[in-house]
């Protein structure tokens, strides 16, 4: 399993008349935290895109338990459960804020597409590379 | 059950480098259709929050099937399955181009909630009555 | 010169905590405009861009004079001042809310680029000619 | 004279289908930049409103010289060219790449208001003190 934490300080432009976090506006957040968890593993989405693969969401779901509030630094915390083998890949996140308290539930399923043919396509093996150590078990 | 269509015609700003509909503003497009939805009855939900009743989204599910693209006019169709009689209620939601083509499901689950005192509360009676000829069987 | 009317309804995603739509919100509500604007001579933006020129923004400038509110019906007005015959374009926009009480002033320059090479185009000349007769003194 | 330098990673949801940041979201990166300024000063924008002082935008004004991608981790500067000592107050803004590129130019004008009356209003005795010795001449 592979984990990583992310913080993002909430925006005013981010809030809405509620005094809380739109919540349209959590799917930037785990994009920020997938983007930082690629990232954690010495690679880059922007690389991914540059070698021709490219990365669209095909679904999302949100479970909002507390808002977030307005200059709240949230801890968006993402797991990856299973090291993919073909196009899909699933992302899980959580939403804490400074107490420690659980605001949000996310789930985040993506394709790994060929950007010239749209067809599908698999995780770039420098990746795959990376994510390995933390899917093999420590007593085989 | 209770149907309505609403337009959209989506912005350069909603568009990402993929030349597509960034997947986090759809929660937007759901949001109009279900104002929209609202206004249809006659009611808005502007006035219920002048009434003292907001609606928190509690969940947000979608499935991104085929991409919007810039300037499309998209039909955002928005359904209630069922007249809610407590504190929660879904909404059902797809998005079709020009095309008719299927692009995008939405499901969004809302609380009524009580500004003042965050408590648990139920559709203003108003909206209650606008709703009932939509879901009384026609041959009781 | 050419002038034009377009509606834009406030989101609840638009708003923020200080109960009014966010100030940056603006530049999306001006580029509706101008998409409508150019709609409206029976050209589109989108084409222009088929047609490998773009228009990026090459400034922005804007007074807020009074907020806008949720779910208000604001007209945006949208005025060409000259006909532009070279690579840079200006519009000027009102935005006015449903009592015809002026909320927000904008000027928003843009450059027409060659989408390929990044340098300098001019208008389209199926946009220009649609343009002219609103630029014709009535008594040469 | 009172200088501050923030960074911020661009999100993919911030770009558009011209590959670059979307010029109405820097309006949100110079929200950001304020309200660090003031972090650094031991002080926060949250805590202002908290005590009734609010700081709508009144103008905005940004020239875009060249434009930013995704994945840029931007520079942005911020500057306090005077103390203010009436209702408004002046932010100037330099976005810059990491190749220390100067991208984006922008002056944003707020005004202090008191939350409860709208009533103009003046900075907190808190942050003036805070700003004062950046604004004394060393050499009286």
């Amino acid at each position: 399993m592979f984990n990583c934490e992310t913080q993002v300080r909430v925006r005013y432009a981010e809030t809405d008349q509620m005094n809380v976090v739109y919540h349209g506006n959590y799917a930037q957040y785990f994009e920020v935290a997938r983007a930082e968890a690629i990232r954690k593993l010495g690679f880059t989405y922007k690389k991914m895109e540059t070698m021709g693969i490219m990365m669209p969401v095909v679904e999302l779901n949100c479970k909002y338990l507390r808002p977030a509030h307005y200059d709240d630094l949230l801890t968006i915390k993402t797991e990856l459960r299973e090291l993919s083998d073909n196009h899909r890949i699933e992302f899980h996140h959580e939403v804490l804020n400074e107490q420690d308290r659980l605001l949000t539930i996310g789930k985040v399923v993506l394709y790994f597409l060929d950007s010239k043919t749209q067809s599908k396509s698999v995780m770039p093996q420098e990746l795959k590379a990376a994510l390995l150590p933390y899917f093999q078990s420590p007593n085989p």
